[in-house]
């Protein structure tokens, strides 16, 4: 293990080898399924509706609570592993890894969130009692851990992500513990503690990982036309899907009816800005797929902290607009500055879709706080606000952003040194987006030996089409 | 803006700059989006079940209206987005075109949709009210405006179908709600509304945007083996929710439970049916794909008018039959005979998958009204029949019908001139079925140079494929 | 007919006109659609949830049976014809043949398993009374059939399909009919009627279609970039969804909330074991796509037989691990030994995914029967074990376990007997895995003329990369 204590450095082709993984991922994937079988065998039980001995003749199945939250984490499981899995395979040399390496990190991030979260939301009496909310909240850690791998795409071996996953997921629930139980912030669709934390654990990770070399771009470091187009279609699956990602946890009833209603509509609006700022910023007036792909879904986000307020459906139309703009003009001008001078290489722009329109949408969500009355709330403004009077809700939004800020900023900084000491299989820097490096390929897989790396420049967050 | 006013010409290949959307289509989604703005701002506000001021102690949020209509609404998009987006990605050249264009036309025609049927129908005091009910009949505005897309697939430009799905909106919202307030009928399944008025309104647009020189086929008109899976799984996301799509807005209970029924065992026929008749009419004994993504589905349609009433299943299974075939033998001989007699390009061939088995499903709704007695429906009869006695009703349905077929032709004329006008960047002859027009596309794109335009003949709606 | 009656022989390349379906495929259907058309209207009406004339001033339309009900139907839909359909398309030249075959395939199975389902499990007063629960319970009867044809995928023509079907769903249903009304066994993810049933059924049929030619392999069974992606696609709607297969027919209530727990927790496990044996007997350390697209799924089988059990949440965890790795090392050592020694091709390796996991289930719900105290279950105990003692449960779970795989094989047998008749139009050994033989295909189809037949080693259900 001393070998480990060596920082990471690029490694000749002849030194390949290095990163297989016939060792290295059997030992840490067995070594963490037995934590998790010790854990799980000592520690985790049923909750009352799905422990048969908690029933009795007064019971109503068709109450139990799974009926109330199953649908919602079934949209979210479609969102996690088929549409992030198809988002981040747009690599057209890396298509296999971005779909399987999001299938294993999920796979990890949610039954090791179940325990985590489990500890700090969930315990009692020497026990975890676990249902499928918890499974909806172990999904939603996922989202934070999926996030932030996006930062690193096409750069990290799956044992980095997984070891970053391990980390993660604790730095993420004790902050969301903290936040939820001693500052108790509105933050029904997540901006904060999900798009926020995600962000910048993500930038922290990647600031250590930071490789010099890929700053000039890398030679397969581009789309092709079924990549593109599976990309598109994770897309799809997300926006069509985002209205139960953004209400599977408001109060049930006109909250969560409020939070699918601003949702759609955030959506609707950033995807047609989306299709305008694309158009009047491409040097031929021609549609760039890779804003279609990410801008489109920056009103997802930017309503999530006032979701299921009554901030009026206009305002949902012009926070999709906001954040839309925000999120384009960021992945334009803020992450290749990003990446030149903060050594700050983020990957798929997550600063942009997720950094910036949070930044908008806590804002958004403080205005709304300060707006609430009475008179439009009725009777269940004290539902909503039920930790304090709305002046000062505010400012404890205010610090739970900063705090949530800093925490994920010093959790991905350090989870960054861990995954960059030496035995991680960290790819080197040529070995990066291609999936042969840690996958058997079909014969007919494009080796890329003919691309001429000329005319590469890079924009957005994967590299122009050259032309 | 005057020189918007001339007819569309063909243009020579050194003036094509003339489709750059740089100018036009941000120009034209701005306006929009300021228009949206506006009118929301003004006319929208939430209804009483997502309104926080209309619940009270007595609330049982449980028994908000979000919880009826969310699940369907939910599968109604992933056939909107992901559905329609993979069918209309069928091109070899044209993937990107088919499905990013649909995202943008489904994502404005929403907005729009809710506004506009808003004034018809949710309108009170001085306000439109929106739910989740809005969004679900706004998805049902969007379905028409992609169906009638279908008919000029390959052949538009993203402007010319905002300004379709602009102007198709106020069409069918007014006929919509004419028809179902002054001639009140029975169309659980959308078939008078949604398919008839589409495949109208489509057939008017097509026929003035008429391109002779395309009768011939265009050699980019084609298909590939990957465009081809793609839009296979569009037919069977299609296929998979169109129960939801046909029960979404039926009566609750039974009704809705016997529309579930019949779709699926119409769709099951019909697909059954599809393989019969492709093998048997195919040269060589084959199965054509173009038959399997597109005949399949004519089941749904052909039950749509009277899905929800108590027809039997035997009667499901006949339409899904009767539907089928005539839907099959459309694609084969009506669709080249409008082509060239009729000057109706009728690109996808929405004709025979939306009016003939419209028209089929029309005349068996007006038979299952005809024979419909208190000794089959007890007393939920005068529930399904609310309006008048089933002969009279029976009538009612005949004038329906012509009334949107004859508003749906005169608004398809109306909207193709204006797609017509010079400003709207119409592709020139050469430049449709080609993703490069309109978009950046990767460096692997098959600029499709290579392909000699010989032994290619016009079969269905894409080129039959030359051996 | 009387050409029928003789046994296979591989044909000349001249003689491949023989397999067209111009005639045979449409007469069968025809000939099913009619017997469908005739039985349907003979026998099948409406079940009271789903007849008007059963409901009155007192129903409640919420309480419906459909909305209990139609969810799961609608995520096995998306399984069965979404999943399946990407699952099977794996190969190389047999993408359109996977998905295209699988569709029709399973939109026969299921009109048919509801009538012989019907006439076994819903027959009363002389009339089949159907609802969405026969929709559901004959999505199950297809996916019995998809599981048995994994075991025949690409040798297979769809007239030997639908035979196939026509003959597997009423062994299948007299086999669930007589355990279920006699044997009376607990078996909520349908471990031993679902999948070991399909496993030996379809072991059956591949043993009587035994081709040694194809034990070397063929130059075509392999995959592609697409199709390897396609493949993983399925793998995830599976994955995603597998909860709610699980789970659709439990009690309602707890049992349904611990189905759903145990499903997710179990495929979790699996998923990550299935990465770590992957990589580690992978000579060069890296990752097999087949594994990743199988393997993982296996802990949806395995926690099958006692899912809605209370086995606490640790023992779903260390079912998905046993069943994850029995399966890969099925795959691994079993399924050659099979072909070479038993003369059974199992092309998809169903005996490994369906047969081991379904053996080591079974297995496991014994031993939660045997463990069941009223300590644990409370007075619900009597609702799960309602039909006798556990200990004389145990016995009557291993009689049902042989009786199925008995009654399984045997049908198995007869069926492949039937379907190797020499009309069924099977494709001769040099045309499997080749969709040019039923399907017209694109001009851009990769004919496979230029892959030279060397280095090809068989591995798993597919071949080995050569590198």
């Amino acid at each position: 293990l001393g070998g480990c204590f060596q920082s990471i450095v690029p490694l000749p082709a002849n030194m390949r080898t290095s990163t297989s993984l016939k060792v290295r991922l059997p030992v840490l994937i067995f070594a963490l399924q037995i934590v998790m079988l010790v854990l799980y065998s000592l520690f985790v039980t049923y909750d009352d509706n799905a422990n048969a001995k908690m029933q009795n003749n007064e019971t109503n199945p068709m109450e139990n609570s799974m009926y109330r939250d199953y649908p919602y984490f079934a949209d979210v499981q479609v969102m996690i592993f088929v549409g992030f899995g198809c988002l981040l395979a747009f690599y057209r040399f890396y298509g296999f890894s971005g779909i399987v390496f999001t299938f294993l990190t999920a796979a990890f991030s949610i039954q090791w969130a179940i325990l985590i979260q489990g500890f700090f939301q969930f315990y009692d009496n020497g026990k975890i009692h676990i249902g499928i909310i918890n499974l909806l909240n172990a999904e939603f850690a996922c989202a934070v851990v999926l996030i932030s791998y996006c930062a690193v795409l096409g750069k990290t071996s799956p044992v980095q992500l997984l070891v970053m996953s391990l980390l993660e997921i604790p730095f993420f629930a004790v902050t969301e513990w903290a936040v939820l139980k001693y500052i108790r912030i509105n933050d029904a669709g997540g901006t904060i503690l999900i798009h926020l934390f995600a962000c910048y654990f993500g930038l922290g990770v990647t600031f250590v990982l930071y490789r010099p070399s890929l700053n000039n771009g890398h030679v397969k470091e581009m789309t092709s036309y079924n990549s593109d187009i599976l990309c598109v279609l994770g897309t799809l699956f997300l926006w069509v899907f985002w209205p139960s990602f953004n209400s599977a946890l408001t109060i049930k009833g006109d909250d969560q009816h409020r939070a699918i209603l601003h949702t759609f509509i955030g959506l609707c609006s950033s995807t047609m800005t989306a299709f305008a700022l694309t158009a009047m910023f491409n040097k031929r007036g021609k549609l760039t797929m890779a804003d279609i792909q990410n801008v489109t879904l920056a009103g997802g986000v930017t309503v999530g902290a006032s979701v299921d307020m009554m901030i009026s459906p206009v305002a949902a139309y012009a926070l999709g607009i906001m954040g839309c703009t925000a999120c384009f003009f960021g992945y334009k001008y803020l992450t290749p500055f990003m990446a030149r001078r903060l050594r700050i290489q983020d990957q798929c722009g997550i600063h942009n879709l997720h950094g910036l329109t949070g930044l908008i949408s806590s804002m958004a969500g403080i205005c709304a706080i300060l707006l609430a009355t009475e008179e439009i709330y009725g009777p269940s403004m004290y539902q909503i606000f039920s930790h304090r009077a709305p002046p000062e809700q505010a400012l404890f939004q205010f610090a739970a952003i900063f705090a949530t800020i800093a925490a994920s900023a010093v959790g991905g900084l350090l989870t960054g040194w861990v995954m960059s000491l030496k035995c991680m299989a960290a790819p080197s820097d040529e070995d990066c987006f291609d999936d042969e490096l840690f996958l058997d390929v079909p014969s007919d897989f494009d080796t890329g030996k003919s691309i001429i790396p000329m005319n590469i420049t890079k924009d957005h967050h994967h590299i122009h089409y050259p032309m």
